[in-house]
């Protein structure tokens, strides 16, 4: 496989010590969702630093599109935490209260599309091992914030996009456009993005390029370009409500939550396969109930529908809740269903996989492209997604290969370095392409490789 | 336990052979609810020849009250079959399609109050036993018609309906009021009395006397005149309608009336039991889908509810009605549902309970007075007592002691049919006392037993 | 209704005010169900002051009959709490780590037989009101125990028992037999009996004397002698666990037991109704499950079942458990159960009623001896009652009437305080009848009411 | 496409009229499974005329594992009408009492490898249309034996199967090897594979070729040579007997098959889905019960499940049972499980499919030969395929193109008739390929298409 050698790749890979520092800071502060005080003040200080222009708080998260938002107190507690551990209040203080996340927006000097760039950056509730075989551990940068890790590798994505994001404005007077960094809170419980979608915050993206470290057992070096079966998923709360009342003495007065919560989780699970492809149907938490002798007044579900199809997910959707209001029916109950999370089966824009594929093979740093790779899961990018193809833009998701330790979500999940090097520099490359063969073209269809564009007259 | 000699005792006394030979050949030619073609042609002959006012058909029944209609070719084969067993035509046509039963109306002589007299006729589907041993077949009046028997005793009911009706048409001229005689069909099902009380034969009944053989393993001459807990019953047809499809073509495709009908079915059994007192629930029959691959579209329930008093029942009725519908709910069904039976919690009026208790005390027929005697199931003529007590009346409701043989609904039921005779003699003297008294006495709840009028001023 | 002048009564009286401070001094310091450390010093320090033999600890707790033992740290801090409050050590170490309760036992003068009388201690996880209409709260007694409260009535319980065993103490000279008085832990969760009656407590008892104040609504004043239908009860801590799997990725690695949980609740409550009498089944608590997209490894069950006959009730359980198997077996679950109380139908004695109501009416504070009166719930002494009356002794539980505020559990619970003296006079009245005519005299059925032996010659 | 001119492409062609007539002679006569003594008299009569051996009756179809056999009487019934239509009686006296179907067996004067060829016989039980827009009515072929009709193309199949044994009968002298035609019964219910398997009837096939017609839409002329997704299947009759009670009088004496039944439907469509792929559950069908006022003593459903790998469905099947299992544990039930259907989702041998695509290609008959093509549903031809494959042998199943009318098992489903022809010259050139390549060369994968042969000297 030829490859290219771009100038920047050796200037990226100067700054890549640094990154990794930044990557290390990140992992002893983690916090998860809508608790990101610390990557958001993190992140946002590197960026207006290098110049980018900010945006924070309710200008990009659409508050009431939250879900499982922390109580006050936590929420309070984890911002104390970050401002305690270094974090200038400036930087912070619009997402106290739980609207974390930042933007970051650069403008090129010479014409050129608007590139969107996200990363997640929330980390995941898990208790990190502190056993020195554990290299975090070994090498003291282990979380500092017992009961929260960076188990999942969003700090290594938020070290990514900063490297990335320095990388432009080093190179701010030879930029085609203009690039805008999406570092989204909350990708764990699916429900982030769709809080930046609703504030309008990729509305003006022509390109969005995304990715996720370490799935599918990639080695270092692997580069997974066409990504598919994302599953579409809806996340509900549940909450049934009835009328409590002695179960001895009144028994009719009681309207039972739990029996009619009971009858919606087996039913639920009894929905119809469906004979399009897969899908799946979890209630995944219950509770119900105070004590013995009391009928149960409330239930609460924490379920979830996915579909590898909007269509089969729209369905499933449909016939739980349909379920669900048979249930409350069945029993006299009072329901109430909140989304939780949501997540689409969007897509990659054939020609942007195209494009991927063809610069990622070219990049020293790529031992390996894969072929079609079936992601089987949920990811709430869909949702930026789905909003830029709405909008005429090219979505791209990528998989970046690096062992992953005892796994994803494991206390001893961990990452080999050199993929935080590895992802920035082919999002560069992909940005180098994209940027100069325009949105015009690529709306044509037109492929956008090298290979092709190489025999263009100059 | 002194006793009185009614004039009338005797004269009862003399057709009772004849009554004996009326019930044995009630018994050859049982038919189930709305195929009585042969007792009703059989009443409604000797009630006409002994000078009887009729009504008959359209006039007496509610036929869309009717439940559980046989079809029509059933309907056709029964009337046909009672015609050929001897039943002249003129008597039965009016019942023809399954309006069967009889009222019979005379008027005395002498003023007096309007008391009515209920006697179910209706056979049941049952096989009755051949063997030599079980006397009916013994003795030459085991069922002709194979497949239906009376094993309820309401041929023994018929029976003493008639030796009543005869002895009050061969006292006509001391006869104080008017005496009607409600020869109910469909017992078995709960739906004859429903049907007669909408066509208003009972709004002008001042008082209703009725009763059952053999409850209770009570000897002969035994009487029970305080039966109570009679359960109020509410039985539907329940059907629920939704979409077939191939299971495993397009399973999506469907809507499943068989788990539809499945979760109707285990929360039906799951409504909560009620503090005031019993219940009952029950689905009884349960048919849905037609083959292995195809989804099932229609499902079909015969269910029953139950309460010890009105209210528990019509709470039971109210719960599962919630649950019916949440169950359609649930699964994008129709349904339907169609009443098929009604009793009630009715009690009998505590002025007639006093006395009738007086009353067979005083009976030479009557070995003995029962206590307070619980019912514990349904009994139709309910409906018929709750009409004429909300109308100002008084209803009283006994039960005859006699052996069963094998028991009620058995292939060897028989009783000792002296019964007949008891039943008689007891609802005769009952008439004397209530048509003396008179609605005005009773209404002011004066005790109107001859044990205590005969002890004033001497 | 003519009374006679024990002079006890008023010896009884004198005290009556003291008696009030401890009940004061009890509800100022609630703690509930195996915590009742301050209960337990506050008796045990009274009864070895008055000369009481004392058992306490493993020697009147099989602690593995003990369910729902709060955790150590809770143990140790209401232990702590108990000795800050100035209960002296010494009384209350055997309880330390919940074996609570204590035991006292005076033995008479004179010959006799053994007479027990029971006294809950425990209070309830409950915020007592502090407003100022509420009078605990008004008078300076409210709960200092903030989250628990006496609302139930049982510090009055155990003053009434303080007062009695007071009169007791000033009399041995002239007390017939042996007294022995039970102050039994955790009644509200239907526990404490059991695990006393494990450690034959009451295996010697001859005639066992209990009651409640304040249930159904009667004044002060009124006694109820003649309690029935009490409720036969089992609860159970039900557990299944499964096997956890990622809902999306490998849900048929899951073995639900969620799923399992949810078929037992709903398959619990469609338990037949019986035919005897009342039952009861509930599962007042569940949870099941952590998050969205996970498999439910573990569910936890609260139920319980009763009947108002111990036959009934025994069906209950055996149903049920079949049902709990059956959806582990559906499920490919395990399955563990644990009884967590148990309460049985016992009735009063006969003899003991007749007495209760011929010695209530004799009482200058008795108002109103009330007719038979239905518990409807469950008591766990009668598992006391049941093994006394195995072993050939007596047992009466009686109602003592008073106004109670906002109701049983409520936050404004509260007495009139003169019950304590009123339940107090009637138990020594109890006694002194007992106690005179033996054991001998009740077994042969012999009716020891005044009314009867007064005739009998010296 | 250039095709090639078999001599017997025309000979074949030159009996295509008669084996119209055969076709419309056998669908004039349909019977459904285990009851297809026309067809199976039919075949056996011309096959023996023809010099073929014939394996019939018991020595075909093993008796205990047919499902669903008529009862005696319809046994008789249809197999006197077979008679009476002209069947004589030699060739179908072994088949009496439901041991359909025909194995007809043709040594070749040249030696050469067994060659299977498996033909389904078996009509529907459905009303064929008799408008005249029908062709079969029209042109005077409709169903005479109301109630049934070959409303499925086994008509096609049957008479495809004769024209190509006349075909090898004519040129036994050419004929390499041995072929061995297997008319099946019972495809419909999946049931006549398995009966005819244990039997041993393809142990000694060494290439197994079959198909069906009219199905996905194609036309004639389209063959699809490379059908996957069969989905494995199993059903099962169960049946829950428990014990029946009044449901008034004794509710708890009874053990209620129906809440089993409701029970176990409920919780087997809730069975998980499987991350390898699609799988299916159905219960087609429930009976239970008898009348309102019973506690249901008795219930039967029929349930399928399938998977579209065997693993999928034995993982289906393995729930399926503790599933009912669980049901009869929780009400006490009886439960017996009887198997009704097997198929596998065994696959076509890659060798015979890439022959197959190209011995299509070039007959003139053949206008497309389709992609690979998915089945999607069950066909019991996979058990024969899986026996062959594990014997080492090699199957093929292939689709025939025709317009189906209303499509299958509509009341006016109709082919053109030209796919006889077709499939018969497809067959017959497959034969020829195999024959002559033998079972060596094909093990070892040599692909024996005409593309490689055709580089061979002429």
């Amino acid at each position: 496989m030829s490859t290219t050698n771009h100038g920047w790749e050796k200037t990226i890979a100067t700054h890549y010590n640094e990154a990794v520092e930044w990557r290390r800071q990140l992992h002893r502060n983690p916090q998860p969702g809508w608790l990101e005080f610390y990557s958001t003040g993190f992140v946002a200080e590197k960026l207006a630093e290098w110049g980018y222009e900010l945006l924070l708080g309710e200008h990009i998260i659409a508050a009431d599109k939250r879900a499982n938002v922390p109580d006050f107190q936590t929420l309070e507690a984890e911002y104390d935490r970050a401002i305690k551990s270094g974090i200038k209040e400036q930087f912070v203080a619009p997402a106290r209260g739980g609207l974390t996340g930042v933007v970051g927006i650069l403008r090129g000097a010479l014409p050129g599309p608007v590139v969107g760039f996200r990363f997640d950056i929330d980390g995941t509730a898990a208790m990190e091992s502190d056993d020195p075989s554990h290299r975090p551990a070994a090498e003291g940068f282990v979380s500092q914030n017992r009961g929260y890790a960076h188990m999942c590798g969003h700090d290594v994505h938020t070290a990514m996009g900063l490297l990335l994001a320095r990388h432009f404005a080093e190179n701010r007077q030879t930029l085609k456009g203009t690039v805008k960094f999406l570092f989204q809170p909350n990708q764990e419980e699916l429900n982030g993005a769709e809080a930046m979608v609703e504030k309008k915050t990729v509305d003006d993206v022509e390109f969005l390029l995304s990715g996720h470290v370490g799935i599918n057992a990639m080695q270092v070096g692997q580069i997974a370009t066409n990504v598919v079966d994302f599953m579409a998923l809806s996340r509900f709360e549940v909450t049934y409500r009835g009328r409590s009342s002695h179960a001895a003495l009144r028994p009719e007065d009681g309207r039972n939550a739990l029996l009619g919560a009971c009858a919606a989780v087996t039913n639920l699970h009894a929905i119809s396969r469906h004979s399009d492809g897969a899908s799946r149907v979890n209630v995944g938490f219950m509770q119900a109930g105070t004590t013995w002798n009391l009928i149960p007044e409330e239930a609460c579900l924490r379920m979830e529908t996915r579909g590898v199809t909007n269509g089969i997910h729209a369905f499933m959707v449909e016939k739980a809740r349909e379920v669900l209001e048979g249930a409350a029916r069945m029993y006299g109950l009072e329901l109430e269903v909140k989304r939780a999370a949501t997540a689409l089966s969007a897509q990659s824009s054939p020609e942007l996989i195209e494009l991927g594929t063809s610069v990622a093979g070219k990049l020293a740093s790529t031992a390996d492209v894969l072929d079609e790779t079936a992601y089987n899961a949920s990811e709430d990018v869909t949702v930026m997604m789905e909003r830029v193809q709405s909008k005429g833009g090219k979505a791209l998701f990528v998989l970046f290969g690096t062992p992953v330790g005892g796994g994803h979500h494991s206390a001893t999940f961990d990452v080999d370095e050199r993929v935080i090097l590895n992802g920035a520099q082919f999002l560069a490359a992909m940005h180098e392409e994209v940027a100069q063969a325009g949105q015009a073209q690529v709306s044509r269809g037109v492929c956008l490789c090298r290979k092709e564009s190489r025999n263009l007259p100059a």
